[in-house]
């Protein structure tokens, strides 16, 4: 379950009603876009797909040998999977990302990897992601002058339904392939096969983390009082003059949740709107109580430019207490006996006093568990709003040309042919 | 080697000239500091600390039996050691920090471990930091449990010289220590035994780490024209008024460095000045090429309210050629026979021009190469950069008032006597 709580933002369930009608011509306005063709609204639909969730479990039995998985893919085909993988795997089986191109670490997990028992999943929407192709090269390789023609088994591809250099070399070699819809972009993803599929592997508990997003779904699509993303997506809208959106998780499990946030964020909403003016917020990502010790300083002294969220679990699956030691009940005698979990909490709240006590808008977002249903809803809660900002924002929440210039040099630089460096 | 490059910005070289007296004076009164008692410049001298160096060699040797290294610290106290130690960890000892409070991660960690070959290693320079007390209680116990009378040798505290918690556990019990010398505050303690000890286990090569620091301290006391860190400093000045620094990193080994920098940057300048006024930009964590599929989206259209700083090998030890595969020439031709790294370089390179394309303030630090040596110079040389910053802005970079009334709640919330809600 996800609660929002706005006790230190005075004017909010009030800006409800004053907003109620940009909010829900918003919302009607991005439903409207999911008739028409190429509409990247696919994501709203990827918790009802029971029938992916079947194959890639029939996958994953059929798969029993699996102790190393590495996962080759980068931006929205690996934040997804790692931040779920580090919170549920349940399974034992080893995740290793490829989501750089420095040689050194790659060297180092060829060493250590033994190819018999190892499964490679390249995942990439396109099939022409430059790191996700040259990963590509060096794993194929590898597998295939370590295991011969047995190499094919152990080569498993995430991609376009049609199109592209993965689908492609599927077909050529008879490959095992995985469909991500056409009309789901990379960062919105995560609950396709491109996050399935690894969580599969992980033992993540897969029908109750989508069940968590069909909640969310559900409350996207609710009356305004209800729908949570209309409400979150009202705060984060009522404070876009502020530079940074700082987004900050107490949960070690969920520590990689924030970098899959700040892409979802800032790829979707950085960009020039219709006028043309540069919009969006800097999204930053933060971790309890660890950043207390290392960002609260700034959040407490420094510049009132900050919108502020924090995430936070009401209660764990089983706390653990502290024991009594002799010899530390001077300066730890307040924590003996008490729930490492407890600390947490009573952490997670000072935190919260302080930060609206120094006049930073800030606002909590309480997961009722660190759960696959609690983080699935939380995972689909934030894309629908994300979506909702787009529409409010006036810009494409779905595309990222941004990135275009940057992908053109790099290709020159390289000497690709059909790419001159003013192209 | 440490090289800047600011070829897109036009006025630098000239702001030299303009800035020459401030920025001499600021780094005079630096220096001055340094005879008054209390001052916390005791991270200029580490580098030089051939003694601790050879203590902590002795310590290491007499303990082959370490399999698994359990830090427990947060803040100052884990996150250089963490992002040294995933660079440069040759000696294959597992690491794992409890630098959080949830209890999950910790009885899974407590599962795997076997405590025969387990070092725990508590670091707190106070001796009063409510989780690294939280997990000793847990540890100590543990090993108390699993060891009996031999626990002794398994626990190695890292504190003040004299005073804490820590100190007098140690004195009572007979236990190890190393010191943080009390002129040395936690985010300035990386190259003291804070990270030397964990390092030394790493078995990386810790001479290396600290001629690289000296020759940052060399740097940052010769004239203007050769003083890197006088001059970074002045494009962090010059670049005050943007609320956001960037600080983006082309490596996956030293992909836990921008989480260090951030807490060395935004604790010790995120505060009020001497007149009240809250200053401070907010340092935002970024790693190449993984950010490009994530956040170089909003750098490049969203708004012009950064300073981009890239961190950028220039050479790799080794390169990892890409094999040509039959049927990815159409799509991956291009990088048939090309390097890993050669890729890296193209892309870094590629962004660096594309956020200079776009409007964005970015320049380059250029690493020779992820070794010790450059590495160790880059932190001594952001050290400085930041305590030159302090003098220009005003502030002590030294302190962190700000996250008092957060501990003051927390502990009023476990109800720990002696401190009330409004204390």
């Amino acid at each position: 379950m996800l609660r929002l709580d706005t006790r230190f933002l005075k004017g909010f369930p009030k800006a409800l009603k004053v907003y109620e009608k940009d909010l829900l011509e918003a919302r009607e306005r991005l439903l409207a876009k999911n008739k028409a063709p190429g509409a990247m609204l696919g994501w709203m639909g990827l918790p009802e797909d029971t029938e992916t969730l079947r194959e890639i479990r029939r996958y994953r039995e059929a798969h029993p040998w699996v102790e190393d998985y590495v996962l080759l893919g980068i931006g929205g085909s690996a934040l997804g999977p790692k931040a779920l993988e580090a919170a549920f795997n349940e399974s034992g089986v080893r995740f290793h990302y490829v989501d750089h191109v420095e040689p050194e670490p790659v060297r180092k997990l060829l060493r250590t990897l033994d190819p018999r028992k190892t499964l490679v999943n390249a995942i990439s929407k396109s099939g022409a992601t430059a790191e996700t192709l040259a990963a590509l090269l060096i794993f194929l390789n590898w597998l295939q002058k370590s295991l011969g023609e047995g190499w094919r088994r152990h080569l498993v591809l995430t991609t376009d339904p049609q199109r592209g250099a993965l689908r492609a070399l599927a077909e050529r070699e008879g490959l095992r392939t995985f469909a991500i819809p056409e009309n789901v972009g990379g960062r919105y993803s995560v609950l396709s096969p491109v996050g399935l599929l690894p969580l599969a592997f992980a033992g993540a508990d897969l029908e109750a983390l989508l069940m968590g997003a069909r909640k969310a779904n559900e409350l996207a699509l609710a009356p305004l009082e209800q729908s949570l993303p209309l409400q979150t997506a009202l705060l984060q809208h009522l404070h876009r003059h502020l530079p940074v959106t700082v987004f900050m998780v107490y949960s070690e499990r969920l520590k990689h949740l924030p970098s899959w946030f700040v892409q979802l964020h800032d790829e979707s909403l950085g960009k020039q709107d219709r006028e043309g003016n540069r919009v969006g917020t800097t999204a930053v990502p933060a971790l309890g109580p660890a950043d207390q010790h290392a960002q609260v300083q700034l959040f407490r002294e420094g510049p009132l430019d900050k919108l502020i969220v924090l995430v936070v679990p009401e209660r764990a699956a089983e706390d653990l207490p502290l024991p009594e030691v002799a010899g530390l009940e001077a300066e730890a005698g307040y924590l003996f006996g008490k729930g490492l979990f407890a600390l947490l909490k009573a952490e997670a709240e000072a935190t919260y006093r302080a930060l609206a006590e120094a006049g930073q808008r800030v606002y909590t977002l309480y997961l009722s568990e660190v759960s696959p249903y609690a983080v699935g809803w939380l995972l689909q809660h934030l894309m629908w709003q994300t979506a909702f900002l787009g529409e409010l924002w006036g810009v494409n929440a779905f595309d990222q040309p941004g990135v275009e210039l940057g992908k053109r040099l790099t290709f020159a630089l390289l000497g690709r042919p059909g790419y001159g460096e003013e192209g």
